[in-house]
């Protein structure tokens, strides 16, 4: 597995069963960030993470190897980096600053110690990068057949109400920060070129489209507009969420329940609009912000939110409804092939 | 599978893969409880938790299939009540009251949804239970080879410090509420009789066997004295740890973070004492208190806490030093038997 972190033992042949759980935290744990608002780390029964304003935000979600992801083509920090990508942006999209996480582990008997500090080291480096001053305030560490990762994470709302899907309204002007089917259009290359010639991934295939084509590695390990979450809920945004099936089905989530119509623009979907609807785990953030505020830095205007007058709240383009919208569903979409 | 809750739907031919993520949860959600504290519940990209006092507690812990249970003998029920068993007594071992629960599940597309409802009944009617008022504010579900639940579970600590195992004392009093050996009593059972000719596990000589001796049902869905956490704290406990890999090796965690000797009474470790310091998972609580303290209800004295002079941080019975005590690490013990 390639490694783009520094892997001070490269060499290194301990496996998590042959050194067992303990061991094995001990070499993870003093790899990931402490944390701002951390007032009990690691290390007993549970941690203690700080709520200023008397509240929490908190989101979950499971990485699993097969349909999420597959071994050959993410590395270890890839993984550790993207777990905390798709955490971190759930928590923007409430409107929230991030403040922790945890992370639990379960993964093959024979996995490499040494590719769980590469993962700590890119949940660490994606915390950094996205959320300065975010903890790994706990995790846990199991074996399973299946490579696993579940992460739980934090925000504070600094007083604010959360930023809710239901808060869009009639007049809002509709708007996006981060790419829209970029992670798609990388996840594409992978089923096409990313294989062997019988089209099972391929470590060396991945490799090289990855240095070809930048759209790869952002799949593999995107960076969403995490930050931008607090902006919009600061300049007053009406409704949030973050992208992570397809601006087509999200979007109608927000119109569902907002019981509004969401207008794109054509215009502003870019060379590939279907990529641009249909294209999931960008993480971007959609935002509805009432008429007349100015989007913050790093929002596109992409559409306006419409009264349905009568009809069903939905995604329309230009006026005119979309179609049957794909999204992103595991259980309907993954074929089951492994690497 | 055994089902111990009213299913509404016993023919029910829905699965996981079938109906899709979507449709799945619109099934398991209105099951689940919402909780006392819960300022928004699950449905948008995270949740909202109250934190009265400015901080919150957290837990996370994986549950595997092989290693942490087989299918052939837990019931979907027991596993959505021991998630919420294991992750509520720690909660309660650092003196806090549990607030939330959110929880992710990867299961095979196979998965009846069916068997879904059932483990939420079985979270929520363990989470009534052990700990009233607890809600359940979010979660995941992914399609996995492995069925795999993680559960990440919040609580408070109403002004007061979290009990950490660092700060007992010499002349402390050692306590425990709860059951000390059962449940691996009854593992050992299952493991000897709820198997087929070939050693498999069976589901029924497992139900037959589980009909016999309680012990088999206490295994597979303990029931720890979460509320004896908060007693604890409000008595003055110094230390506290929820006792899920034996009792040698969590008082020896105890005794090396507190640099004291934690001296157990052979007396008060029952007919079994080798099963009382050895059998994991039983997720009581053991805790030291000052001298001098009247221990609160459902702990009783198991020892005391003595000044190492000079000799290292260990676990004593009678004042006699433990040999190499085992526990748990799912990485050194599991065969790797599936059922």
């Amino acid at each position: 597995m390639e490694r783009r972190s520094t892997d001070p033992r490269p060499d290194d042949a301990d496996t998590v069963e042959g050194v067992g759980e303990l061991a094995t935290l001990a070499r993870i744990l003093p790899r990931l960030p402490r944390g701002d608002d951390t007032v009990l780390g690691p290390g007993d029964d549970a941690a203690v993470v700080a709520a200023p304003d008397g509240r929490f935000v908190v989101t979950t979600d499971l990485m699993v190897h097969g349909p999420d992801f597959r071994r050959a083509w993410s590395t270890s920090y890839d993984l550790g980096w993207k777990a905390a990508a798709s955490n971190l942006s759930d928590v923007a999209a409430m409107g929230a600053r991030p403040t922790a996480l945890v992370v639990a582990l379960a993964v093959p008997g024979d996995t490499p110690v040494a590719d769980l500090e590469v993962f700590a080291d890119g949940l660490r480096d994606g915390c950094a990068a996205m959320a300065p001053g975010t903890g790994v305030v706990g995790g846990d560490l199991s074996v399973s057949p299946t490579f696993t990762v579940a992460v739980t994470a934090f925000g504070d709302l600094e007083g604010r109400a959360p930023v809710r899907r239901d808060g869009a309204r009639p007049g809002d002007v509709v708007a996006v920060s981060g790419a829209l089917g970029r992670s798609a259009r990388g996840l594409d290359l992978l089923f096409r070129l990313g294989v062997d010639h019988e089209g099972v991934p391929d470590v060396s295939a991945a490799g090289a489209l990855r240095e070809r084509d930048p759209d790869v590695g952002w799949h593999l390990a995107p960076t969403p507009p995490v930050a931008d979450g607090r902006s919009a809920a600061l300049a007053g945004a009406t409704a949030m969420l973050d992208l992570s099936d397809g601006l087509a089905l999200d979007a109608g989530r927000v119109a569902r329940a907002s019981g509004v119509v969401v207008d794109l623009s054509g215009a502003a979907l870019g060379d590939d609009p279907r990529l641009a609807l249909s294209g999931g785990e960008d993480h971007s953030l959609f935002a509805t912000f009432p008429p007349g505020v100015t989007v913050p830095a790093g929002f596109r205007l992409v559409g306006t939110v419409r009264d349905p007058a009568g009809g069903a709240p939905r995604v329309t383009v230009d006026g005119s409804d979309l179609g049957e919208a794909g999204g992103w569903d595991p259980y309907r979409l993954w074929s089951g092939a492994q690497g």
